[in-house]
């Protein structure tokens, strides 16, 4: 398996994991000083204990889908969907891999939906 | 040049064609039937004129850089920087690459900060 195999499938392993509430298996996925970072925010979690922790405790019966998935030899982006009871969000994930293969860093994006700004209408169709 | 490096050259491209206003450069990466998304607002924007002067037309001093680019064969995801004046954002893009190596679909997102909920302070640092 050459490292953008093995990235890819840290990454669909990832989302694997968190879905059913892999704890352990999701640990195995991990370095220990793993860092984990929502931008929109500006939060970051430091290490595989706490960041475990962060998605045990998460609230609501959330579920994520793979929508696509880019990978290189340490990297990987992800495109999610996430839904939790009726709502419905899209989420953009980077993952860093280390040399050994495991997740090493992952960034967190959550766009929310907005109304658009006046003056583009007569470009674009809506959905 | 294998195709992941295309498809890396071509998301370079296409920041820096926007980045440096030249409108046939950009057009030259481009597909004539490009389709242009940005799920927040639900907007789509069909073929490659319009998606130029809906960019010619976009107000604002922006400017683009990128800070990461994951590309397979055929698909990028890109990670970028992105400035008006003082005001700072990050955005993330998608895109699909035809296979003649021209661009035929992009996705941009644009995640807004936000005040994180209550509850997780024991487990996060901000910055």
């Amino acid at each position: 398996m050459d490292d953008t195999t093995r990235t890819r499938r840290a990454a669909h392993d990832y989302v694997d994991r968190l879905e059913h509430r892999d704890w352990s298996g999701l640990a195995g996925l991990l370095t220990d000083d793993v860092v984990y970072e929502m931008p929109q925010t500006r939060e970051r979690i430091r290490g595989r204990d706490r960041f475990l922790r962060f998605n045990i405790d998460y609230p609501g019966d959330w579920h994520l889908r793979m929508r696509r998935v880019v990978a290189d030899d340490r990297t990987a982006a992800l495109w999610l969907d996430v839904r939790v009871a009726a709502e419905q969000q899209d989420a953009c994930v980077w993952l860093e891999v280390s040399e050994g293969g495991l997740i090493s860093r992952i960034v967190d994006y959550w766009p929310e939906p907005y109304e658009p700004p006046p003056g583009r209408e007569h470009l674009v169709e809506r959905w």
